[in-house]
């Protein structure tokens, strides 16, 4: 395409509303021609995100400009399709979604969304029109997966996974509490949580004889940003079968790589990657998988999806400085 | 006096309430009558205080009971001043207040309230029927200069205090919600913290010539409990000098101790201890002092101050065990 | 027994050293008649816990001192054994050996060491003359499977557990630097975590045809204190069922307490206990469990069974003071 | 210059040699010839800083290469000077020293050093052969202050200032110990900083009758990243006069900007910026400042130096994503 994209976001004052904008002040090939904000609208940008003094002047408008060639939808889950019923965007408006609303299939408004997961189905991303973004945890956990499950070697997974604060949003809680939160650990939504439906649709789109479960125990963790998730299970591949296999899979994704050492948690923060390492003890191959929840996790995926859908080169305004500290 | 004493605790929910609440549970000469709370009446007190779980089946009451010894108010501020005039109790039943309505002379109910800071006037304590237990900064604070104020040797001095995040209170803020405050400093009312009040009190009453100020600066940490303050003044005296004369001062004072290695905050968290180290550099004297907001600077003295009230040993119910790491 | 009982440390300069000497100093029953250290011989202890200012005088001493009814071992992992054959102690000194190196049967001295998990062995840890005391993560485990094996209900598990730094001791380490440490998570000794031996004894001790695995992820964590774990497997019990299984297997278990609400880990920080929470989703049960690696899962179990093999009530000296915060 | 700026860094492996590597990478402008490493010789870079897995393919050095346009050192204090004597580089090759060898006006190797602070500076920075790199805290203590000596308004300054861990550098130590350093605040060079004389040096060159102290009081926090710092002086400045004053100072520097909210250390962690923020209170002028000791403390600084030397915009290659949370 000829001159820049011009991008808007829609619910910029929350964490991936932020980290969205931060992402598109600095990518060259866009143009932020408006952030939307019913809560601040009317105000600088800079009052919520005030780390972005001196890099912007941008004002949070009340409603949206249709003039654009993607919209970033950062709402609250069951938002997004309200939205875009509500508000008529053109045709060739494309709509990246970050919230769950159409990741499994739903559509609205006319508009059929396609699962942003690049290293699941980077062509089709391409040429989709809206993306529903991936789920935090859901990214993680597949791209401990995906491998296997185009191998057709899925069995029974025990998985678990621990998040950053960030993942349970803006909003004040008693499970955000600094007090409560800091130097403790617990578990919520055992078995249960809401991405094993983004999960399950993946892993049997690639193995359709796969029938059996994730076991999914989420722990919150006394940090505010990544993910650490740990698979186990039953495989006959030897360790060097395994990395193969991984390896090659991931051979062409900038972002996700299959490492042989032991891996930690900072190695992602900040970042749009994805770390995974394998181990096998006895008959159990294990699967250790390492992603920023906001970034690889959220909005960096979002613009990376996007990327991919404007012909770019996917990892233009990616290449991020860690925290690693 | 003969028996238990006979004790209640108003507004039992709460930080302040808590901790007085765990530290009566295993006091061997304290039994607890009640803990009152209007939000969570009814309910039993592990409900909010669940680390109590297998030592107290206690449950919140409504309202409060007559027959106690000894009754602690630990309100909001402001709060206190409208509980006892609203709840007569009998004449003899002492009260300790751990807000702060009453630290500078007001009386209410026909009570006056004498300033419960051991190391300034623990004899005045012991014969008091009201006690207001000083503020957690205040505390910290004093303990610092006391014994300089005592000897007239306080001049203007200048005072940046740290404080972990249970002295802002159980309530949801922006600033206790853990993505912000982690790994996050910031400063807070600068140079009018509410504390000056009772600090400059207690130094004019013991150096009437003081009229320099304290020059305060209040930060928030990002830890929870503790407070790190380090003072500066011009003093004519020696490190030697110095050391002696606090040292003097705190002999006969079981919770404060001056020592010369340097110190570090949590030598004291979970205890009702204060350290105090001093330094000189050129003509300035420098002395850091560090407590525990909730015990020292709030619950734990509070006991102290029942324990002199009652003519129990100061420390009875105070030997904690420091959580160190 | 007549008078106190009359205790030694050996290995006083590290974590478990510190925290038995903590709580050996508030034991109503017991007269601390020495402390040694190697590296530290000569200095006071407050040397190395400076917490300790103000609570004692004690002097770590080069060698030990016969005269003790009870010897407990702080040493690395491997000194036990070597300790006790060349320091010859009276046939009725008691040891309890906090290292792992009797924990699986081995015996030295012509002395025999009994498993020190009160929940699992009581009756036999008040004839012990010699206690193996448990590993943290071992103890945190098997109290989240001792009633299922003991009903013969145990099958294949699926266990992460978390722990805080503590547990990998005082030493300087790549993985124990704050700015590394801080904010990060990690996974180490994935499936072969050195306390699946003691583990999988107690487990087969219960229940004879217990072959399967526990498959154990320990993972690091960014805090100081506790471990948290969650165990799952399949079970034809409904959570009722299990409820009443766990609760009438710890009825008579002062420390170890199942509860019906979600649980976290400051709940047990800075206290012996360990809680238990069952959950169950479709055909899996799963088991949170938690504890603080240095109390339960060390020092304060070590002092659990020395009450024991005293005939003291198994808490005394034990009712601390949670930090909570 | 035509071309890309060929650079090496001597000195890669801790932590400023990695933040200068960070930057490099990703410095549209500069071409990273070589990194050596004495320790870490013929290892990949990524061994030793593993968040760069994917992005480099880089191997340490053990020697250097002269071909280069600059060189930074990141060596430990006293190491820049030996290296620069025995190892000779072509007069054009401009030396950045990030350690403090040459920041009092040291020379070596018929090399003389400007010292490297651009908002106090630029022009001679733009002119310079070899930069002195300032130090973290004198950075951050100099933007709060040089406006104030630049108008001869400077007096005695009372300065508290606290760093993240990353400070202490990589190496193993008591002090950033993880279990140590949580949840901690301490003291070290009380009044003595090293810093100091950079910082009075600045400070008189602006204001030549400055010969009062800063009086400055450093504290180790409980994080790896930032330097939040308050000075507090007297002034007959007005709240409106004093910002106006900074605005003015600042109005063309990138990096540095004054703000009227209240700042907090997260606004500026991962960024190579500045926030000062004023308050007035009675007579007494307080100033806030924040920075990332390793970037605009340390190796952001460098950079920017870089920038300015070769005729580049300030910030090329310093619009960096602030991690936030």
């Amino acid at each position: 395409m000829k001159g820049k994209i011009k991008a808007g976001i829609i619910g910029g004052a929350g964490y991936t509303g932020g980290e969205t904008l931060r992402l598109l002040l600095n990518h060259p090939n866009v143009e932020l021609i408006f952030i939307q904000s019913r809560s601040h609208a009317g105000k600088p940008v800079t009052s919520t995100h005030p780390d972005l003094i001196g890099e912007t002047e941008l004002v949070y408008s009340a409603g949206s400009n249709q003039a654009v060639d993607v919209l970033f939808l950062c709402l609250s889950h069951g938002e997004s399709k309200i939205f875009i019923v509500e508000n008529k965007f053109p045709d060739n408006t494309r709509i990246i979604d970050l919230g769950n609303d159409f990741r499994l299939g739903d559509s609205a408004a006319g508009r059929e969304f396609v699962y942003g997961l690049p290293e699941f189905q980077r062509e089709k991303i391409k040429l989709a029109k809206n993306i529903a973004n991936p789920g935090c945890f859901a990214t993680c956990i597949q791209l401990g997966l995906l491998p296997l499950a185009k191998a057709g070697l899925l069995k029974e997974v025990h998985t678990t996974g621990i998040t950053g604060s960030t993942g349970a949003g803006q909003k004040l809680q008693d499970t955000t509490h600094f007090s409560w939160r800091v130097n403790n650990i617990s578990a919520y939504k055992t078995l249960t949580h809401q991405h094993l439906g983004e999960i399950n649709q993946t892993l049997k789109a690639l193995q359709s004889n796969f029938s059996e479960e994730v076991n999914f125990i989420p722990w919150r963790g006394d940090f505010t940003r990544g993910i650490f998730v740990t698979s186990v299970l039953e495989s006959a591949l030897s360790l060097s079968e395994a990395n193969t296999l991984y390896k090659e899979y991931y051979a062409s994704h900038p972002f996700t790589h299959v490492i042989d050492e032991m891996i930690d948690l900072k190695q992602v923060v900040n970042t749009n990657k994805c770390l995974v390492q394998l181990e096998k003890v006895g008959k159990k191959l294990v699967i250790h998988s390492i992603t920023d929840n906001l970034l690889k996790g959220a909005s960096g995926q979002a613009i990376q999806n996007m990327n991919l859908m404007f012909g770019l080169d996917e990892s233009v305004g990616l290449k991020l400085k860690s925290t690693v500290f």
